[in-house]
């Protein structure tokens, strides 16, 4: 069973990245891809304020209870819009701001936030319990 | 709805931290408290190999595709077994040497694994089916 996740792409070239935004596949293991993407502590919660907050705006997304730097917000809108996970739109002129909304590719890690959540609520004492309907499939 | 996510616990001293190995939760959130452990490019690889690869011993670990770093391969180590993830127990004496298993803490990951494997292969051109029985939850 190695054999399939053992595929060795380390060295894939950045000309071959097969996604957008997905500078270094460090392997053809799906789990490995996607952590390329969304492994680090900040990401996900940027896609959980706009998949199950309602946020939009960038200065709803700054306003987080984890009070995410600036500097990684901005960070990370731009990795998540270059890995087609979210899309943004001008909503006013003068100056320019703009909305962000998850892409479908976006969309579809509901799953995999929602199993977090599952697990953090099962295994991580105090944590807060999701509204019914957040942990709907 | 916001109100049960926003319970803000930024402060919370060390003192107070619910789960070993969690140094600081920055929010009740299930996502986030979930990410403060695992969020990382590294730390879920290293239960993939426990979990689906069959791996147990430090040598095995050390030899993933990706190529971990043995000093991140140590550090995670440390981590998941203080966040009582993993266990180590010793089976052979001078030099001791250990072996790494889940704990059930650890093996209830896996939904969160089957479900980035699942986006990964939707989501990712290239990556790897797993073999067979590999995303029976």
């Amino acid at each position: 069973m190695q054999v399939i996740f053992y595929d060795n792409v380390t060295n894939m070239k950045k000309a071959d990245k097969p996604v957008p935004g997905h500078d270094c596949m460090r392997s053809l293991c799906p789990v490995s891809s996607v952590l390329d993407i969304i492994g680090d502590k900040w990401t996900l919660l940027v896609v959980r304020d706009l998949l199950f907050l309602g946020k939009r705006m960038y200065n709803e997304l700054a306003d987080s209870m984890e009070k995410i730097p600036t500097n990684i917000l901005a960070d990370r809108l731009k990795k998540l819009e270059a890995a087609d996970i979210i899309e943004k739109n001008p909503y006013q002129d003068k100056p320019v701001r703009y909305a962000y909304t998850l892409t479908k590719r976006g969309e579809a890690l509901r799953p995999v936030l929602i199993e977090m959540a599952s697990w953090g609520n099962s295994y991580i004492a105090g944590t807060a319990k999701p509204p019914k309907g957040f942990m709907d499939k």
